[in-house]
């Protein structure tokens, strides 16, 4: 049996074909170019998909799955929101359905990253378990009873917009306080730049943006903070302290028993990781149920996308 | 069917039997006496149990179930802590199988609270939903797929702990910022006491408590609040606004299609529903996935543990 994943993003849609069992055996990614309609969009997803399944016998390949930045309608297989996109309400799972004449199923895609964990990466076996993916923004998937959480409406789990306390900076969502504006790479930068017009100062950090704030990238405050930066340490503590609170509060509502960080700034690897697990364990004198090192890196990069989409259509057409 | 619940507070003991669709059908309380040890207090529920199971043919009565103010570890029966009565690691559910001669079955009085809302109160049929319990502490339930969570330890939902914000005081669980410290009867006294210390004014509140502030009760805060009282009002806002965050975080995280507000700060009615829709609607202006009126108030007042306790102990024998 061979799943075909997409991944839809708003820079690159990215296509691949896993076996069974998540492994990817084949992948191709094109640009979004985003600015075309949803349908110039959708033909040129059927396209290259359709080159990839050529690679097979047309009859190994039995679903498909797409993963969107945004919520997603399950039942109907409707994108029901895409801001990166300027989508709502388009009914990707039937056209890609009839195109490719195969099932296709649509899913959110940090929801879509914990289902690539839990059928092929670091959340194998766990009944209740929780991803959260610290990127451009914050997404999160829960696992109850060894099922995906897919929720009640299209909304489904929205991680990043948990409010964990106040902030200098609303949230895009209208909200202050929200995980987002905490503990993405956006949040991270918008912290850096803040401590730099109050009139701290950071040299390393500086340098490795080219003397421009601007380009201050969240990769450049993660390699200063790891050369002992203290500007980018106290940027770096401060989304360690959040995202410590955002475990929590996943914690006491779903209690998992692994809780896995993943997303572009998971590239920061233990050295994140360790200062989570610490402000975590702060956090938890008297919350003993998920230790520290229960808190782990996810076992997908880039292809938690591709390998999530596809094996929501295994899920699905296993049901 | 009969089903036997037991209720085991820090100042009573309630103990019922109910039907399979959860009707009470007689109850009966006698006090918790928690200086006594845990033997004592379970022989006493024994032998109140064996009281009410002779109302009926024993055979009628078919199990049993206890709910505790505290983390229970369910597969084992065990009472992992009871604070209020110092008890750690009691065997209760073993204890009553043995004594009882029915299997008897052990759970945390919130969650139990969202078992009794499930099986026969405002939660029925709710594929997916919550309950916030709002008394002394604040507990909560959660339904996924129709079934409740017990979470993976012993430990489960504990929204109470949930870190929501920084407060002037902190929780006594060395925490600071947990709903519990803005959402409970607790919270609300300690709020309106600090207003006076600081100097505001509540001539009504105070002549409630009888010129005492020690005395101030949540129920005089609603009380006056009613009676359009400012500093009663701003405490009782303040409660609403956090625990509109409270839900707001459960719904990122579950996607309940139905919140319930139940406990002992419920008996404010719709005064206080219709605070926390208000304060609810005004945090969603992006997340409408929960609207403000599937907030609701809870079925069950005092006697939704007795219930709960019953019906953990129908749910259980069905599997």
């Amino acid at each position: 049996m061979i799943y075909l994943g997409i991944d839809l993003g708003g820079t690159k849609i990215a296509t691949g074909l896993t076996d069974a069992r998540g492994n990817l055996l084949e992948s191709v990614s094109i640009p979004t170019d985003k600015q075309r309609s949803s349908d110039a969009i959708l033909s040129d997803i059927v396209k290259v998909s359709k080159q990839l399944m050529q690679s097979f016998r047309l009859d190994d390949v039995c679903g498909a799955g797409i993963g969107v930045p945004g919520p997603v309608d399950t039942e109907n297989g409707m994108i029901s929101r895409c801001v990166n996109l300027s989508w709502s309400d388009v009914p990707a799972g039937p056209f890609l359905t009839k195109e490719l004449g195969i099932p296709a199923f649509v899913g959110n895609d940090a929801t879509l990253a914990g289902v690539a964990e839990m059928e092929a990466g670091a959340l194998k076996g766990v009944r209740n378990g929780a991803l959260f993916t610290l990127g451009t923004g914050v997404g999160g998937a829960v696992i109850v009873d060894g099922k995906i959480l897919h929720g009640c409406r299209p909304i489904s789990t929205e991680f990043g917009h948990m409010i964990v306390g106040e902030n200098f900076y609303n949230c895009n969502c209208g909200n202050n306080g929200c995980l987002e504006t905490f503990c993405s790479a956006t949040a991270l930068i918008a912290y850096a730049k803040k401590l730099l017009e109050d009139g701290e100062q950071s040299e390393p950090l500086l340098s490795l943006a080219g003397g421009c704030t601007d380009l201050i990238s969240g990769a450049h405050i993660f390699t200063a903070a790891k050369e002992g930066d203290p500007l980018s340490l106290k940027v770096t503590d401060r989304l360690a302290r959040y995202a410590a609170v955002g475990i929590l509060n996943i914690a006491v509502a779903v209690d998992p028993e692994v809780v896995l960080i993943g997303g572009g700034l998971s590239k920061a690897g233990d050295f994140l990781l360790d200062k989570i697990r610490s402000a975590f364990a702060e956090r938890t004198r008297y919350f003993t149920a998920l230790s520290p090192d229960h808190i782990r890196l996810a076992q997908f990069g880039n292809e938690a996308g591709i390998i999530g989409a596809a094996m929501l259509a295994k899920q699905r057409l296993a049901h």
